[in-house]
């Protein structure tokens, strides 16, 4: 079994090689080549803690196994982020373990990856402005992804807490582009690609907020009852998601659906217009790419990082 | 994180620390203080293999984890065997993967386990002969497990194919006890406690078969569709489980519920036995324990074979 630590992530992993990894696997699993284990998520009754499992097979990368872990609010006495995981890697010819990889940046990059494949394949022509909602950890490497992959020479940005705006301030400094702080309704005017990260469980981004084309990613909304956009922006939209079944049930497009502005078979997967099997962004005024997580991303840049980890020297090996 | 290869196993684990560790996770898990979470478990399609998840959690014991890995039926090609798993164990308190673990040993001695623990509490007073159905690699393992922790005199054996029964002499002669083969009726009316475990798809013994107090470890089935006793003998004995749930909807007990012969309800936790909240046997002719095979038992066995290894210097610690 190769092991790469969480602290050797960094110094290995690119964010092409995470675009790479999740761009391939939407694709397989859009050509069914790849499917997603049923999501095992527990409150396990200590520290508050949410434990669970995802899972999955690409049989067209040949890579089978999990992510494990979840999310512990108490984490902050032991010096340590909330969000914890571990992704293992097993041999599908055999059934045996193969890796253990630190999950936690991976987790970060994956999702940041997700966020930039939509927008490569769903932004409007000529996008130039990237608008930013939200402003926790995981904002930062939306931000950077979104700009290594796109073509845009300014951010705009919102947050609930607008103390916490210099983290978008700072990573576009980092990037190089200008920022500005600007209320919603200037974010969802001026901005061509949106992308929403936030723990919300109430619509941030309205309708009426939203002018000309525009390409959402809406990031944030992973569980029941959390939600970043208005039903009625998402109604009016061209509907792409990693995991049809998973958008309209946890997703962000699940209040759009119990409301029965929309249905199951109104949302598109990303990975058919990767594979060219869908048109994408065609004549639509709005698309949204409601980004829900699946363990394939997981375990698609837990795979390539094991390859880049063996190259470098950087991987350990232990007899299991 | 611990490492304990599975090579190590052998040399760590003890059929007395495999007892001890059934036996508390099942007592918890009738209080109550563990619980075992959705069972993942998927036909990959990738040589035939059938691969998942079963974790859980003991508040009792703080032991948090998952087994994962399943069934390769093509591996004999790779001069390795067909089951092949790896316990992942968690800190409850972080979420940081903490120790993996080699499970395929792991999960014969927690199966013996159980079905040992049910004999201790279920089997008639003053069992002597003990009463084998199948003969393939787990039996001999059962066939320990229950010589240690009974009292038997002397061993008695069916199989489908008589051809292999040289395993259940040869394990017999190991323990020092006689062995003979027998027809179901004979093994039914002489043996005390009965261990079926087999890979059947049919009821192979019969509510005939069996005459006298009797206690009948049933390990065989963990799957729709599989059987190995009478559905009228189970509708006819005081019954037992590891976990009720899954005792009527893939363990033995799905024939019996399914033909209405009995319900959920007549299926006791064998934990309730353990920490004294049912009576056992009481005044029943035959017994039955179910052993469906719950995650929570591979999280106790490894957990214990952790300490083993970390006091004995086997175990080997690398950072992730």
């Amino acid at each position: 079994m190769w092991i790469v630590p969480e602290g050797e992530i960094a110094g290995l992993m690119t964010p092409e090689a995470a675009f790479d990894a999740v761009e391939a696997v939407f694709a397989a699993m859009a050509r069914g080549d790849a499917s997603n284990f049923p999501v095992v998520r527990e409150a396990i009754g200590h520290e508050d803690a949410l434990y669970g499992f995802k899972g999955g097979f690409d049989g067209a990368g040949m890579t089978l196994g999990l992510k494990a872990g979840g999310y512990w609010p108490n984490n902050a006495k032991h010096g340590i982020i909330n969000h914890q995981s571990t992704v293992f890697l097993f041999d599908p010819d055999t059934g045996r373990v193969s890796a253990a990889v630190g999950g936690n940046l991976l987790t970060a990059l994956r999702t940041a990856a997700a966020s930039a494949v939509s927008s490569k394949y769903l932004a409007p022509k000529g996008a130039k402005v990237l608008g930013m909602i939200g402003a926790g950890h995981q904002s930062a490497f939306q931000m950077k992804a979104a700009v290594r992959f796109g073509d845009f020479d300014r951010v705009i940005g919102w947050n609930p807490h607008p103390e916490m705006l210099t983290r978008l301030a700072d990573t576009a400094a980092e990037l190089g582009l200008p920022f500005e702080a600007v209320e919603l309704d200037r974010l969802g005017a001026d901005a061509d690609v949106i992308i929403s990260i936030t723990s919300a469980f109430e619509p941030l981004l309205l309708d009426a907020h939203v002018t000309g084309p525009t390409h959402i990613a809406a990031m944030g909304t992973d569980t029941k009852g959390k939600q970043e956009l208005d039903p009625v922006l998402v109604a009016r939209s061209r509907l792409f998601t990693d995991e049809v079944a998973q958008s309209v049930s946890i997703g962000e497009f699940q209040h759009a659906a119990a409301q029965k502005l929309i249905s199951e078979g109104d949302v598109i997967a990303l990975g058919q217009v990767i594979n060219g099997q869908h048109e994408g962004r065609g004549d639509a005024e709005v698309t949204i790419f409601d980004g829900t997580g699946v363990g394939l991303q997981d375990l698609a840049v837990a795979a390539a990082v094991v390859e880049l980890a063996k190259q470098q020297g950087k991987a350990i090996e232990v007899a299991i």
